[in-house]
């Protein structure tokens, strides 16, 4: 099942000019804070190419702010793959962490975590940054989507450390991979990275809302694709191939080329709808001033589904075949090289 | 200092004809689930006459959602009550059970807690009710205005913990006290009461941010006149006129003075605030249905500010004599006599 799976979009993204001075602070900051803590882990963390991530997704952020994007990225990547399922105890300090990670943009800026570990401290550091000029209404969309996103990986390593991770049908785990995917607050983030807002009526309209909930699948089912071999080396059942393969009873190609399939379907969705962009403008009476900052938050979209997509096709993240200590880590079932939870 | 201490106040709320039936079933409930465990502490409890302050603060919630928001009320109050200064390492399990409040909004409703106490269980049950109907933004403004409560509630049992309960000085205490008041979340339930949203863009706009800020200023500040008694009990420093007392080195007849003028001062902020509504509405070129409903949303404010006022004058949570089991535990050192944060 090859990583190089090509979906034909309609849109592009151009990539920062930032990148490589961004990538090699940003590197240095990784280092610094403790986020990688072996030089196993530092080439791992270095073929994944987050920086390529970040400057193909928010294309338009200032060098300072770019920098801040890749940190965040760190993160929450390095954040995600915590959990050990050969030590199903530590499902409850990731639960902790996750906890502290969802409350820190509910505090004033700059509170010291009250929860101590190098993911919580970087957080802390970033999100002074990423609320920078925010408004609260900006602060309090971005906080609950990062929130929810927290509460379902949560929910995702609560499933795997009891053993029940390939036990969610089609239809929930649809709905499961749209909450655990983090493409909400990952939209959210593209404001601040260009220093617009979307105009609060237009983010509350149900256009908007299905828009980046298709966005989010769309993404959500194209990593599941690219992310495969990686999910499968790791024992990890959610993924939708796998999820297609045991409830269709299926071959795996079959189980590939349908969630091909879906996801070109999730893509086709929410184009239909981001084609009625201009109507809902009409709608709500609208400025030109005002149409633009729609404009910017639908670019936002495209900026992360393309983006995201380029990237993946490359990051050493997903290589099917890999001779490293990752690799061994993670046949082992650990998810990463370095304890990230502990101070 | 006596807890009857009066304001002018230029509006009126009135009370729910629900009041007598709700608070029968709401009381039930309370002993239902776990949240009163002792006669002592019902007593305590039916003391309080939280229906009383629900009935005014929502007045026109229908009979069945009005036994909801009484529920509500209890939990929260009776979590507010669950540290024990003389038991400081309590703290963690308040942090705790704090952050499990904070992420039920964000899970599918009817998730399972995953944190289990009297307190988690009855909130998942009263948010399944409390967010029905509501809207993906509302629920979003609902959970940060919660969660920044909770954090804030966690950081004030923090500093009781470690003896600094009594060290901020006025203007610190004044934003603290506004995070700790819980008066944002209050007012967004209140849309919930009456099925009705505020617009998105006037909860965006700074007059409405502002005057919630000045609402929960105005009755933070009356709360802390009306259970100064209770809280020099309880030996609890975070109160306006015991700040004022120790910053301005003066009687605590002055200081209760000042602590009045201030609120006064708050309160007539917010009235030039409102005054602006109109022309706000104007700016954003809202029709006569998105009017009304900011009408509505500025009476749920003034609801809040009256109807808390009304109740507080009378509530026996903050009678200055009392000979009860309840005014023991608080002279322990104890804020209530249930513990409500085990199984």
């Amino acid at each position: 099942m090859p990583q190089d799976v090509r979906f034909d979009l309609p849109f592009d993204t151009p990539v920062s000019e930032h990148l490589e001075h961004a990538r090699s602070r940003h590197l240095r900051w990784v280092w610094d804070r403790g986020l990688v803590r072996s030089q196993a882990g530092f080439e791992e963390y270095r073929s994944w190419d987050l920086p390529g991530a970040a400057a193909r997704t928010y294309p338009h952020a200032s060098a300072a702010d770019m920098v801040v994007l890749m940190n965040w990225f760190s993160l929450a990547f390095l954040f995600d793959d915590q959990f050990d399922s050969g030590r199903p105890d530590r499902a409850d300090r990731v639960a902790e962490v996750a906890r502290e990670l969802v409350v820190t943009p509910l505090r004033p800026v700059g509170t010291v975590p009250r929860v101590v570990c190098p993911i919580t401290v970087a957080w802390a550091e970033v999100w002074t940054h990423l609320s920078d000029g925010m408004s609260l209404t900006w602060q309090t969309r971005f906080a609950a989507s990062w929130g929810r996103f927290l509460v379902a990986h949560t929910e995702e390593v609560d499933l795997a450390a009891r053993g029940l991770a390939g036990t969610l049908d089609l239809e929930e785990y649809a709905a499961f991979r749209r909450r655990t995917v983090g493409i909400h607050h990952s939209i959210d983030a593209a404001e601040r990275s260009r220093g617009f807002e979307v105009p609060a009526e237009v983010q509350a309209h149900p256009l908007m809302e299905r828009m980046r909930d298709r966005a989010a699948d769309t993404i959500g089912f194209m990593n599941d694709i690219h992310s495969f071999e990686r999910e499968r080396r790791r024992g990890d059942g959610h993924n939708l191939i796998a999820v297609l393969h045991r409830e269709r009873r299926c071959s795996w190609q079959e189980a590939a080329d349908e969630a091909y399939r879906m996801t070109a379907d999730r893509l086709a969705e929410y184009l239909e709808l981001e084609a009625r962009v201009p109507q809902m403008c009409d709608e709500l009476g609208l400025d030109e001033e005002q149409r633009t900052r729609v404009r910017m938050g639908v670019e936002a979209i495209q900026h992360w589904i393309s983006g995201n997509y380029e990237w993946a096709l490359t990051s050493g993240r997903y290589a099917a075949d890999k001779e490293s200590p990752a690799a061994r880590a993670e046949l082992a079932g650990k998810g990463s090289l370095d304890d990230l939870l502990t101070v």
